[in-house]
């Protein structure tokens, strides 16, 4: 039982999303006897260290730390060329100079300085995603007791994740918002819908799963418990709560029609990352050739985005969700946590 | 409830498949208690009176007859001109002549002479695809008492369809096989998964909602009815049964690992369709620039399958499948249906 396994009441994980929340929703979904997550992928070592005193003086319950482990690319001039080039008619439409692009909020995959960190605080729950660190970083983690959990795509995924030792398998389904988890294949078709994924996953692993990708509600946790799912992930729902950063754009875009339509876009990070369309997305397509690779994209569109949001538009934002926004509410995380438990009415 | 609107005893539509399937695959589900389901966008009126026939024949159980509703484009030469231009080394390398292109089985929109046909057979149900036929034809319909039902792949297709007075609606995820439905945009980025889709749907209309997509096994159709859905449609998990007409090469493509990877392509009929990805998919690509509208693409094709599967090889074939596989078995349709039902185990 995931419960036991994790340490919590209700097999309910909260998704880590980088950069729309931090200490505060994880300590709320903790507290309520969800999985509350950390997203730690955007975070030098001092916000870690920060965070994780925030967090664990906010809860004394189980949380999880979620870290990325990509390989970073080589930055190429010729593309990152190319890529400031495809984006220039829009610095000049919001005035944003050339010399504003900065190295901003990096993402760089778990390290020794960050193993250093979590040492200190020995969190109960590990997440990664894009595959898994060295298994060096991993034993650390088991010698103070963390529970490693990953992302998988596909069942091969599944499968590599399972011969690595993980203690449970997160199988992110096509809907999920924000960055697709795969690290074996990038080839867009291998990535299915949870309603494939899951039962392939359950039936080819011993691990337990937990389902993630289109899981708005307590019907949508009752529905992937039936696919054979020990527990689920959810992060879309989350996203109007009182703790959550989101921003106003986001938030607001989140309520309006624009929400029934996301698409895979690799546009802000260069990483296919599942986000609503908009006017960017639309005029590039969601998906560009001239995108450098993840995370190097994002470096360029920073200052775009820095610009338009603050004349109140979300044109040139990440606006991440999943396809099933129809759970969001402008509710605690601690109700959001008991309703997508079934324990607590929607109305 | 779906049993009494369709006068079925389970909550299970076996979804129709073109080219893979006749009346006996359909009258197999429907004397199990399933609605049995006959594919008659390729048929000419005589075809179709004959599997009427043989179908009425053999179940005095409802059924289902389904067509297709799409706007057929001009023939264009100079589209049709890139288009063998881009099959031609594979006319070279299998030996076959540019003259060998013919019409083949067609696929037209239902219209008034099936519908002098159908008249005759009143069949209980009727399913469309694309949309719906004009008021007169679905009058007609309703008139012998017939039941409309038709596909939609977003919550304004749903609308729109309960807007044109259908009495349940198939949601159709982006994981199901063969064609996908979708009438209103064609913008692939609008397909969704069956776990975002189905509850969304169910929440905008007021009419039954069917499930189609990824379901597989009796956890599936459990999984889909806590999503609010009133049944199940389920097509690949038929693909293997005794009855089906499937081609040997799908039947060891369906059966082997390369089932795990499907993809939607463009190239077999013109319309986008989830297929089992083979050599022609990887070397062009599964959604190609050059293939004319659907269903113009497939004329250029036939040849080059035909030839293909002379020797034994799929690699020219549609090798419809939906993204998960692992409900196929080689069982009786029958066995199939109960086991999908839940009321005959699966060992």
């Amino acid at each position: 039982m995931i419960q036991e396994l994790l340490g919590i009441e209700y097999p309910i994980i909260q998704a880590p999303m980088a950069g729309v929340q931090d200490h505060k929703l994880a300590a709320a979904v903790s507290n309520a006897g969800g999985l509350g997550s950390l997203p730690c992928a955007m975070l030098d070592t001092e916000s870690l260290e920060r965070e994780l005193t925030a967090l664990t003086q906010a809860t004394d319950k189980p949380y999880n730390v979620n870290f990325f482990c990509h390989t970073p690319p080589e930055s190429n001039s010729a593309v990152e060329g190319r890529w400031r080039a495809a984006l220039l008619p829009y610095y000049e439409e919001l005035g944003v100079d050339l010399i504003d692009i900065q190295g901003g909020a990096k993402r760089a995959p778990y390290n020794a300085q960050m193993a250093q960190v979590l040492a200190r605080f020995q969190p109960p729950v590990v997440s990664f995603h894009f595959g898994l660190p060295s298994p060096t970083l991993m034993a650390q983690i088991r010698d103070w007791g963390g529970k490693i959990i990953a992302t998988a795509t596909t069942v091969d995924e599944a499968l590599w994740l399972e011969q690595h030792g993980v203690a449970a398998i997160i199988a992110q389904g096509v809907e999920a918002g924000g960055h697709r988890g795969f690290f074996l294949s990038h080839d867009i078709t291998t990535q299915v819908g949870t309603f494939a994924l899951v039962p392939q996953i359950v039936a080819a692993v011993s691990a337990p799963v937990i389902a993630a990708g289109g899981i708005a509600d307590a019907q949508g946790v009752q529905a992937v418990m039936a696919l054979g799912a020990a527990g689920a992930q959810i992060g879309t729902s989350y996203l109007l709560c009182d703790e959550a950063n989101t921003s106003d754009v986001h938030r607001s875009a989140l309520q309006s029609e624009n929400a029934q339509h996301t698409a895979l876009t690799n546009l802000f990070s260069g990483g296919p990352a599942r986000g609503i369309v908009n006017r960017l997305m639309r005029e590039l397509g969601p998906m560009s050739a001239e995108a450098p690779p993840f995370p190097l994209a994002s470096d360029a569109m920073t200052p775009l985005r820095k610009a338009a949001e603050a004349t109140g538009s979300g044109d040139f934002s990440p606006l991440w969700a999943g396809q099933n926004t129809s759970g969001c509410q402008r509710v605690t995380a601690g109700t959001m946590t008991r309703r997508l438990a079934g324990v607590e009415s929607t109305t």
